[in-house]
């Protein structure tokens, strides 16, 4: 579906070749009339082909319960539709109006501690709350019908950002939701018992009616029922968007339908991978948070967004043209970020480039958040920034609708494990199971590996190498299929604490990784986790953090690779490999960082003979990716440094970037190049 | 009306020339009856003239609803103006007694997330509260009526430290105040939906039962909503003291009223300037809290008392005579601390000193309080420098009455700038709007400039300098004022993030700083937070943090004092100032803290012709401030350092101080001098 | 009762000689029943006679209110009995299931801001509930009279962890016992309102139901209502301890009854001094917390445990083999630590060495807590030094029932203290009673200086030189007791903060400490405490942190042992000693650190003539203690180091240990040896 909705985006001189799309949220209804004009011819010189409108809208189309406004977004829709936009229309369920929540203050969430969360901000709804619902599948419905046949309309955006901040509801009726998702998964009480393991703590039920979800406790809550009350908060929140597609689906068959996921830094209550089968296309919101691996960061979640859309192109529905307003400290971007930034999701399979938002708001909560026209106005270098983003969006119209040409190496991403890995109790409560991914990906970004970030459920024979950091959590048969996968000469890596537990929180016994042990041939009786600020010398150079194991090598064929060298388990073997047929298994117990396992990887990646498809001098200065379609070939080189890079040697089309006098490619500080060779 | 007061404070020696008042909240109540005797004559030993009376006494004079003791209080009275001293009676309303809370639950307040705050401390009561306010008043008409003819009365404490801690309410009783003032103010829901921007996240309001306090919420309340809440919270409390006020004056019209306010440190949720017109006198409490500004903040807080006070004479109420209880650590004050601290509120405009309290409690909340008789008894050093104090007051009767001379040198201080400055969801949560307040007055100090900290609501023509940092909030009658005071010959030096929004928080648009822009002469694209522990360095020396911004000059007059020359901005302005017929506005962009900022105000202070007024040898050492009246002019000289400070070529009859060989005057470490010359 | 229990204790052969307790909590409704024979087999094999049973078994064995099971537990006591294993039952209240709190969520804790503590964890039910302890006795009476006549029930084990999680319980019921107890304490309002200073801040209560606990507040409650309310919440405790108690010595009235106090690190809402009345022995867990003196810590914690015991013996009833599951990070322990931490215990008196539990649980909030059998299992590291201990346990079968030797120095731990001098609105909130003794404990183990922890109730004519640190309360017989201890001829040291108050947190007035100022022959004016990161140096060396006092010397005896050399007090005595007839009566008015008291410790003990019992190079090494009974006297010697350490000079059987060549003591790293001399 989504190449019918690229194609119906009209270029700037009107034609209907698939192009990639560029747009924003648009919220007219903040302004005066008489901007509105301004806007489309503003959007217009941008190159902007697509916005999402309607986002918060409900307590302005519908002011009171039965009283309906829609003349304003009729007329907003007319408009932009006569400006040649598509429009994205939000279901505009995001946040409910004040008559809804004083009429109905049982729809308002409820915190572990039992506060009320009330309006004032957005999304005060339950995601469980049956009023609710009716609620907004009445708007949903409504707003379907009224815009099914608008010739504006190309896709359906679903309420906004599900779950930023109603994902945990701790109220009655997700106590009464809980129950039922624990009865579907479980049947008897007994299976439930025995998952939790509430033979310890008396915390024995012995009636549907006595399970609440984990609220304030006097110590640490069962463990199971957390991690089971995370699986069913991201399935409530499915519930909720499937019933609002359901709607749609109904009412307009023909026109996609998205919600905008948000694979970002710590957001990890909606388990996307689980999510993204629901919907026509996956759309991203992603903001840079200012650190050291910020774009590595950007890079990261762009790619693993990719891997959700199982390699299928994608959305960015959301980012920033400059600073946001929610972080301590809100830094701009510099000059040329802006367009690097975006094209970065494009060289990882964005379709569309979408910000928030097309105007920056003269008041309300988000006024200081950047925008694609400022508060300075169209005169202003973020505007002309903005334009020579459309230029460049215009010139990558022949990757639209390309996928991604699968790399080498796949890193894993486990929903189940990132919750699971950081809960409480645990032998550290440093871990960091996103940091440890993110540092993997930033190592095989320094060597100039292309690596895909993929999830468990993606066919892993793709991959010559798939690392797989604290992959905490493997039930029996991911156990089986990795064994599989090393069998049929597959390279694996994992790291400390994978393998220790199954799908209920249950340790796999006779010394970890349980369910890895025999693979990996090494037992390990103790973990050995670091205090902060405690670290560990490797014989083989670099220094590990966090954690370490006392590794007992328990397979004749195991290859020490690195052992320690200080510390409690100086002697010991801290890296592992196990040569199995072709294939191998690799374990890591200690927390190397980027740079040291740049300084690893040569070794793991070595039997399998992948090395970087770069230049040699573009190694670390420069990432790559590939998109292929019916229209070639794609490469994105982006420069990942503030340095100038020359590229040589590197044959196709530029599509964008700037030749130098050899006919190699010059990349500026931040720049992004396009070549198209053939497609194969 | 403070006049009469004076002079009605008796001497030693009993005459009626007014006094400077000297004094303490006695707490007879706290102590066995034999105790009073005692206390009363150990006052006369310290020079004490005026004490207040009754603050906690509401449980004591009325145990239950229908039951009242006031013979206790009558004796108290009786001695105490058998003895001389004057009786600053409070209404004693600050804590409502247990059997009230227990019959009345319901006044008790409510925090943002609901949490209900109990009695066991004090100020539990919520403002709005009706039930509260019945009780209250009916206390303070009982009071005022049995004491209307007692000689001992001089004045009325209104409650006390009023919105201490109850400042914020969230109950559903404020919820109702909030919603009338709402309507006060705006008349139409239109207007408060415009001016709230409710069209942002669907906050739009269809009925005023809709609105509510800023309750927990699921991410940033709305803005407006927030400021709106801070500017009804002030009112409210100020409409509680109003309604104490008219029942004093009806009932004894010739007795002055007042109540103490807390110009000191963090403490901003009381608008004070807004507050200063409902009461006779304006008197205030401060604290020292340690620090290496510490006593160039105890300067500008007298000094800020002074300006909401309009330079009239006011009363300090409470301080304290060594450690508090309440800060994390309580450090003892050295020896002259006492004294100098006492005497620098003197220096500005202060005819009273007061201490919390009398003598130290032996148990209860603050019995490691500090007083005027410490738990060591009067044989200490306490009590001995407390006496010394009451000897150097009674040196300085004359200065009684005198108002401040008017620096040329005035600093902007605003509530509503300093509320709106601070609130969430902007470029920095690290702003501080009073510590870049205090280092311009720093920076002054050491220079040895004499500066006013004055209001909006001021006289801004008193002055040839007016230094407005982070004026954040500028409606256009403030613009306007602004222009003209510059178009007059004002010099006006403004900040970082001034002049950015009207009064709704809605930003000028355009460009930043909206409000002054055509003033200053440049236009800001975007602003430039730093991140915490990052600077910039200036070009002519000096470096910034917490801010920068990305300059355009407009103006081709506008003069770049100091550029950047590094940062994300190198190479653009930093300092500017447009000169303006004789006068001129001049724009810091980043902060540069009071050492920076002394570097720079020279050259500000320069086209003014302002220099400091002290000798050379003086400057930095040596604050002075002036204060006349019939009887003379007065200068104050404090030394602000730990050596001695030789002071010539000043003329005047010491009042205070030491005279060299030479006949100048030395000031020991901390020492304060003061000498009368004649009014002119 | 101690010492029939011990001789049900069979070895491995059978016989009834008393021997020491070895064993964990066993936790077979974990585990499926084909686990249970290897169970006993492994106890066996590890020498294991002692298990805790049932301690979380209530849902288990009511599984609905008429519900009862006991099947399986009639079958774990009967196998265990089979294996030689005696078991200590737990009456398993200590959480209550959750048909119980969905029937009755009345016994939910409530917090001081007002949240339900919900089921989820453990211990969620209100100390001072009826309803809970109606459901609760039930099952204790059901339990004894079940078990009554089992040969395997050696001992009763009391709930859990009594107070771990529930001690502060805010709720109406929890208001309703306060008054009670207040009620009983204070007989009038007059006391209670004297009392607790109410003439305060108005809280003068009229009537007893309008007196609450210290809920939220708007500022700092007070401050005898909050140490009240410490009191009571230790009474309500001990008053549930005493119920279930009453029940179990109904029933069987022969076997000894127990609960496990938790005398460690920060736990210090239960004063246990005051609880070990009434149970028929002493039991102890002990968690270790990695820090530089954390083994120092564990041995004061045991140390003071004997204390509470009054020197005789006591059970360890929980520890770890190595890592816990609830610290940040959780270290596993090194080889040698396990045998180590358990024997020092044994050398302060414990008769058993229990650890938290026998199996690792493979699920639940605690799967990370090591245990006895490790998830690794019985082929383990851990296993086979839980083995070791097992048989050197055996070899110090001679040391069970025997008492502790006093020492001559006694260190005075004082749960009142503690509570008071930790309040807030206090000179410093940097205040640690705990560390500030531990310190002193540090210095003395350093020094070789074998002392006793002991509380005030002990017979402190024991000791020679009684170290009193931060002895805050004293009220007038304690007073006058130190003075006779002193006046009798023994040494007294206390320090800052010590003799402040009375029993009502009231100040004892005309210069601190009043209740020891002429005792010590100092008077304090004012206290000086210092800014964290500040410090003093003192001129006999030393550096001084935390606090400081300005003393002025009242008696011409004192003499000044040190002096303040830098800060506000230099020059001023900062240790003090007043010689009073063959005593003496010693002030340090600083906090010193272990290293800086250790520097200062010889000249406090001199006058006494302490000196070390070591040999001249394990002072410092070697930490040693003294059991006897009628098998004799034992000496505990264990190496405080990670060095090997020789030990000459001593005599006596080796019990334990290694002699070398020359007929000496061997100690390796953190080993422990134990030799037996003849009883005197």
């Amino acid at each position: 579906m989504i190449s019918t909705l690229l194609s119906q985006l009209n270029g700037p001189d009107g034609d209907s070749t698939p192009r990639l799309a560029y747009g924003a949220d648009y919220n007219p209804e903040q302004w005066p009339r008489e901007v509105w004009e301004e806007d489309v011819r503003l959007m217009r010189e941008a190159g902007v082909n697509l916005v999402s409108v309607g986002i918060f809208s409900w307590a302005r189309i519908q002011p009171a319960q039965d009283e309906w406004d829609f003349g304003w977004l009729d007329e907003v829709m007319d408009l932009l539709h006569a400006g040649g936009i598509g429009v994205d229309l939000a279901t505009a369920t995001a946040s409910p109006p004040p008559w809804l929540t004083t009429a109905h203050p049982e729809i308002l969430p409820v915190t572990a501690s039992g506060e009320t969360v009330w309006p004032g901000a957005r999304q005060h709804w339950r995601p469980t709350s049956p009023v609710f619902r009716t609620h907004a599948l009445r708007l949903v419905r409504t707003m379907a019908e009224r815009y099914a046949d608008h010739p504006a309309l190309v896709a359906w955006h679903v309420s906004n950002e599900l779950g930023c901040h109603n994902i945990y509801d701790f109220s009655d009726d997700a106590a009464r939701a809980f129950r039922d998702w624990l009865r579907d998964r479980y049947t008897t009480l007994d299976a439930l018992n025995h998952a939790w393991g509430t033979a310890f703590w008396s915390q024995r039920y012995s009636d549907w009616e006595q399970i609440l979800p984990p609220r304030l406790t006097a110590s640490h809550p069962n463990p199971t029922q957390q991690l089971d009350f995370k699986r069913f908060s991201s399935d409530a929140l499915k519930e909720y968007l499937r019933a609002e597609r359901d709607v749609l689906r109904e009412v307009t068959p023909d026109v996609p339908v998205t919600t905008n996921f948000m694979v970002m830094g710590g957001t990890k209550g909606m388990n996307y991978p689980d999510w993204a089968g629901e919907i026509d296309f996956v759309s991203n919101d992603h903001y840079v948070h200012p650190g050291p691996q910020d774009r590595d960061e950007l890079s990261f979640s762009a790619n693993l967004t990719s891997g959700i859309a199982d390699g299928r192109p994608w959305f960015l529905m959301e980012h920033s043209t400059s600073a946001v307003n929610w972080q301590p400290v809100n830094v701009a971007k510099r000059p040329g970020d802006l367009a690097r930034d975006s094209l970065l999701h494009v060289a990882h399979g964005a379709d569309a480039v979408c910000f928030f938002q097309w105007r920056q708001s003269a008041a309300g909560a988000e006024k200081y958040h950047s925008a694609m026209v400022p508060h300075a106005g169209a005169d202003s270098e973020v505007f002309r920034a903005v334009a020579g983003l459309g230029r460049s969006l215009q010139a990558l119209a022949p990757v639209a609708g390309s996928e991604r040409e699968p790399a080498r190496v796949g890193i894993v991403y486990d929903w189940e494990s990132w919750w699971a890995s950081e809960q409480d109790s645990h032998p550290t409560a440093l871990l960091d199971y996103r940091q440890e991914a993110l540092d993997w990906y930033s190592a095989l970004l320094s060597l100039g590996v292309r690596a895909d970030v993929v999830t468990t459920t993606a066919d892993l024979d793709r991959y010559d190498v798939l690392i797989a950091p604290v992959l905490h959590v493997i039930p029996a048969p991911l156990a089986k299929e990795l064994t599989r996968y090393v069998e049929s000469g597959g390279h694996l890596v994992t790291t400390y604490f994978s393998g220790v537990v199954d799908e209920n929180d249950h340790v796999w016994l006779g010394g970890h990784p349980g369910a890895l042990r025999d693979l990996l041939g090494i037992r390990i009786e103790e973990f050995g986790p670091l205090l902060d600020g405690d670290s560990v010398d490797l014989d083989g150079g670099g220094t590990g953090t966090l954690w370490t194991d006392r590794i007992t090598v328990t397979d004749p064929t195991v290859e020490v690779l690195a052992g320690y060298r200080t510390g409690a388990y100086a002697g010991l073997p801290a890296v592992t490999r196990r040569a199995v047929g072709g294939g191998s298994a690799a374990y890591v117990s200690t927390r190397l960082g980027a740079d040291g396992l740049a300084g690893l990887l040569p070794r793991l990646l070595g039997p399998a003979g992948v090395h970087s498809e770069l230049p040699d001098g573009a190694r670390g200065s420069v990432e790559q990716t590939v998109r292929r379609g019916p229209g070639g070939r794609f490469l994105f080189l982006v420069n990942r440094t503030d340095e100038t890079v020359p590229l040589t040697g590197l044959a196709g089309e530029v599509l964008l970037g700037t030749a130098d006098a050899e006919g190699g490619l010059v990349l500026g500080p931040r720049d992004v190049a396009v070549l198209r060779q053939p497609a194969t």
